[in-house]
């Protein structure tokens, strides 16, 4: 059977680093020494081994560990626990990567509609896509759904609940995603649009699969949730029960000693999710400007014959940056921009029209340039 | 309405530290700057407020932030959320206790057995309760049920599965759960005793269910989950529908910024679970002796009007830390011990005793002691 590599690194002693390697190796699956170790079979078969350990700087390794991919039982939690379960506990090491064999995905097929379901559904077959997210908590669902008008009024492709927003006294779930739908559905009969509703389902599972039914059955285009705080594997029934419906995944509460890639470029889309929102560099976060490369690359990816999904750079980008974020990520993105547009108050669907714009100005400018390109 | 006060640790330049906190504030419900906001109801109502700042160190801040409770929607996902959701991904802060008011818990009952429940069903009033972890991951069901077999022989209470114990093609769940379970029954028999076996649940929610359902009507005394890797919001569903079986949580994935007592000693607890497992300081994982008596002391807790639950240190602790370690916890403790007794190999049974004897021997010695202060 094949294995898969995950790579680490480590900070650690050189004297002590082959030591440290081995009892990392060990912790992900056996959870015993080698002087307790009595089976053959397990020793040959279940038992990974260090393909590389280089030194990177001083006391910092990087560590690579191929596992037999039997341990991960070819289930998503399990596969998070043999990657990273215990050893998240302890800080001297990150996981940075996984590098699996394809026959993980025979049951893990990924995002279930990814860009070209996407893009089908929104219209939209070539230039960047738009979203904005519905705010601040604290509204009632007839100032949601006012909101939503206005946006999708102003032509954006997605307008999306803020990851916030639960099934609150002041703000029922329920009714928010009937009014906010009806909104848009309203929107779009006027302007001709494909704008879609993307509310965001949160609670315990069964919670979460009646929200799904709901949404579904109130007609919204897309679901978002965020799979560290209803469950990693949830996201991952969620797509393999033919749900129907595109899922953005959040990446709230991931932080932490997973690297970004590792979980939101590679775990969120193997799981299903066809558009992964992360922190844009720049933003109020701290994502490096090759971290947010990497993870746009990894989000489209087509290898294991997975679909490719969609980058969601967000947080806290202006409308101001619209060109700059383009010129980085090229046009298979959605761009997301929330608090920069609800700033303009009475200005709102202006600003979200000069928004929209500007993106489909910016991305015919790059495709000519592109296709100008020898 | 009532608030919950969320403890975080900041580190940030003095000269920033107010606009940071206000940030981090914001961030957590609104996620809007004031100046964007227009609403008096949400200002009033769902807007939280710093109400602690505290320079501990250079550049090191205590802020404590009272947010609301109605944002939390008195629902588990959604209380994570306004914890550390998206400042998670802020390497700056960290998250150390919350705070909540007994209304959060109205719907968060929190452990269905907890420790009363749980020495009830093993038979063992007052002294500290001994627990093993079948392992290594490889052996197959029938193997792992002649382990199981010895350990109850030798007259553990709790002989659980290793949390990388997965539905595996060469051990699966159901065959080890019903091996398992037959052999601590056969032992149970042979010897008057009452241990009681432990499976480990993993997989997707619907996974998670049917292995439940299973282990239930196979007969076994409690489950392990690891809610990170499965779900913490599951790991309340799995309670809250009086699921009927005492419920171990494990710590898999549990790293990063949100400190073990907020994440392990009361997230974990409030969710449902009847014991806790926790790195024990000294072992391969790095918890500080403070940190190990906070932990033991808020999973025991009974604030709320909550059962107090079953702390379980473990990681690496060996036979011979046994009185060292109940020294240090008290009598209210599982002491897990897993390696160290598979180390003997051929002398497993007789080792297993020598470490239950001690454990009631210690036990009884610190009762006496405790006795016979004034």
């Amino acid at each position: 059977m094949s294995h898969v590599i995950f790579h680490y690194t480590l900070s650690c002693p050189e004297n002590l680093v082959k030591k440290r390697s081995e009892s990392l190796l060990l912790e992900q699956t056996i959870e015993l020494s080698r002087k307790a170790l009595f089976d053959t079979w397990v020793k040959e078969h279940i038992v990974g081994e260090i393909v590389k350990l280089e030194q990177i700087g001083d006391d910092m390794f990087s560590l690579s560990i191929a596992q037999p991919l039997r341990t991960t039982a070819l289930d998503p939690a399990q596969l998070l626990n043999v990657a990273f379960g215990n050893s998240s506990l302890q800080p001297d090491v990150t996981l940075d990567l996984i590098e699996p064999p394809s026959e993980l995905f025979g049951r893990m097929p990924g995002p279930q509609f990814g860009i070209d379901g996407l893009r089908t559904k929104l219209g939209v077959p070539h230039r960047a896509l738009t979203c904005t997210a519905l705010k601040p908590m604290g509204l009632s669902a007839d100032r949601m759904a006012q909101l939503a008008y206005d946006f999708a009024i102003a032509g954006l492709n997605m307008i999306k609940d803020d990851h916030g927003l639960a099934d609150h006294e002041f703000c029922p779930f329920e009714s928010r995603v009937e009014q906010c739908q009806k909104a848009v559905q309203k929107a779009n009969a006027e302007t001709g649009g494909s704008t879609i509703y993307v509310p965001n389902l949160i609670g315990s599972p069964s919670t979460v699969y009646r929200q799904m039914v709901f949404a579904k059955q109130a007609g919204v285009g897309a679901v978002m949730i965020s799979p560290l705080l209803v469950g990693p594997a949830l996201l991952h029934e969620l797509t393999s029960g033919k749900a129907g419906l595109p899922i953005l995944a959040h990446p709230a509460l991931g932080g932490g000693r997973m690297a970004p890639e590792a979980l939101l470029g590679q775990i969120f889309k193997w799981f299903g999710a066809d558009a992964v929102i992360y922190p844009h560099m720049g933003g109020r976060f701290s994502y490096s400007r090759e971290t947010c490369l990497r993870l746009a690359s990894l989000i489209r990816a087509t290898d294991h014959g997975m679909r490719a999904a969609l980058p969601v750079p967000a947080g806290g980008i202006k409308t101001s940056r619209v060109r700059e974020v383009l010129e980085f990520y090229g046009l298979q993105t959605i761009l997301l921009v929330g608090g920069s547009l609800l700033e303009a108050g009475g200005r709102l669907v202006e600003k979200t029209r000069e928004f929209i714009s500007e993106v489909a100005q910016v991305s015919n400018e790059l495709s000519i340039q592109k296709e100008q390109t020898p």
